[in-house]
């Protein structure tokens, strides 16, 4: 948590995994490898800077509260008609793996959703994916689907043309949407259009958090993994059930408390 | 405050002045222009980040909690021997202008110290010093005296050889040192060096924060030219004025102050 000058080829392997913020440096380390590749733009890594610091104020782990947001949009995933899970460059940077795993458990389909839309860019991630040989095997065998990038021919009301550009079988045609790390333009947009979006934001006081039927504080590599968890759980459930875990969830609610939490925290923490 | 893909090549040129968040998208924007001219290494960028989100938890403006800072700050530099304004590139992306302007109203030294030193980012900061044809000017007239970039053949004890390179005329035998957006480490070896340290940190929190003399608990760009205020007016003052200013601040004191602003903040921020 400090400002600092650092080395760009510094490698985490140099880090040992007993290091108290060895995942903190391993994520840094592979956003900045993203933006090598030509996945991220410069600005992901401000915006990761970001997460960071909002993250050590949560104290780098899963809170209570979060969880409650965990199982309730693990809820609303299973119960969804048509899930759709929305990835950017902060995104695949970080979570990959995470994400297909998630896919899996639901109807498969991950769109791509770029701020700033690229030819270079929509290549760079397409062959990410693709390079993982387990990955493409899952696109081969239709298990997951990558949308957003060949057929993102359909607009978000309200948006400017290319931030607003999904794919028709994907985020427009989606009851449920979940997007992690997303701005709060299009967080609002797809609530406008009557879509159900679950958000994974570090910050409880952004737009996209504020806006979102469900939001999930929590750092996106911690959480993901749990929300697969408790999709995979959750479908031995019956539909009565997940539902009255849905209707139980306040966001707003939810948001005041892990305010409360941080604030708290702030008032504690040892300065020594 | 949000994670965002955002193009790199879009310009604040096209955001109005009048935008609440200006001079932070203006900020961002310096950082991604210093990556690109070789000042800055990548995870200048995250940091960049980090102190976003702190900036914007204390609502992005000087607080009267690090006014006090400040003005400790400036009495402590005029009543120093021989004071020196340690720089990196995070801060001479954001504020190569402030800090020469406060470098000229003390004895003029500025060195160069970089986390992780090469010869080619020494070079552009050089030639970014250089190009700006006033500073040019008032190197050569030595009004402003930039160290720490041929003559870095002294260590701090205690880090390892690169990061701990500095100036016999500059850090090495200076009473106080400015170091705005430094790390733990160098803080803490400055410190226990003897020398009083003064330093630029959004995060209280922060290793730096905490071992520092003084904590600036502000943004660079606009704490900077305070200090400079403060310098010019404390330079027509007595010793013994500005010494008790000195002995009337405590750091400790004051980030809990700053603890319990962001804390109080976070409480009664509206969420609707």
């Amino acid at each position: 948590m400090k400002h600092k000058d650092n080395d760009n080829n510094k490698k985490i392997s140099f880090v040992p995994k007993t290091h108290p913020r060895y995942k903190s440096l391993l994520n840094r380390e592979k956003v900045v490898e993203a933006l090598d590749k030509g996945i991220l733009a410069k600005a992901g890594l401000t915006a990761h800077g970001r997460g960071e610091a909002f993250d050590y104020l949560i104290g780098e782990k899963t809170t209570d509260i979060a969880l409650k947001s965990i199982k309730a949009s693990a809820a609303m995933l299973v119960l969804a008609e048509n899930p759709v899970i929305s990835i950017n460059g902060n995104t695949i940077a970080l979570a990959k793996d995470e994400i297909v795993q998630l896919a899996e458990e639901l109807n498969g389909k991950i769109e791509v959703n770029l701020f700033y839309r690229t030819k270079e860019r929509e290549e760079n991630i397409k062959k990410a994916f693709e390079e993982d040989l387990t990955i493409k095997e899952k696109l081969n065998n239709n298990k997951i689907k990558l949308l957003g990038l060949n057929d993102a021919n359909r607009q978000i009301p309200n948006l400017d043309s290319l931030r607003g550009k999904v794919s028709e079988k994907g985020i427009y045609s989606a009851d449920v949407v979940l997007v992690p790390l997303e701005d709060g333009d299009r967080t609002e947009a797809l609530v406008n259009m009557g879509k159900k979006v679950i958000s994974i934001d570090l910050n409880p006081l952004s737009r996209t958090a504020r806006k979102s039927t469900i939001t999930i504080v929590d750092e996106i590599t911690r959480c993901i993994p749990l929300l697969t968890k408790y999709v995979k759980e959750y479908k031995k459930m019956d539909k009565k059930a997940l539902k009255n875990i849905v209707d139980n969830y306040d966001n707003k609610e939810n948001l005041k408390e892990m305010l409360n939490y941080i604030s708290n925290r702030l008032k504690t923490m040892d300065l020594g």
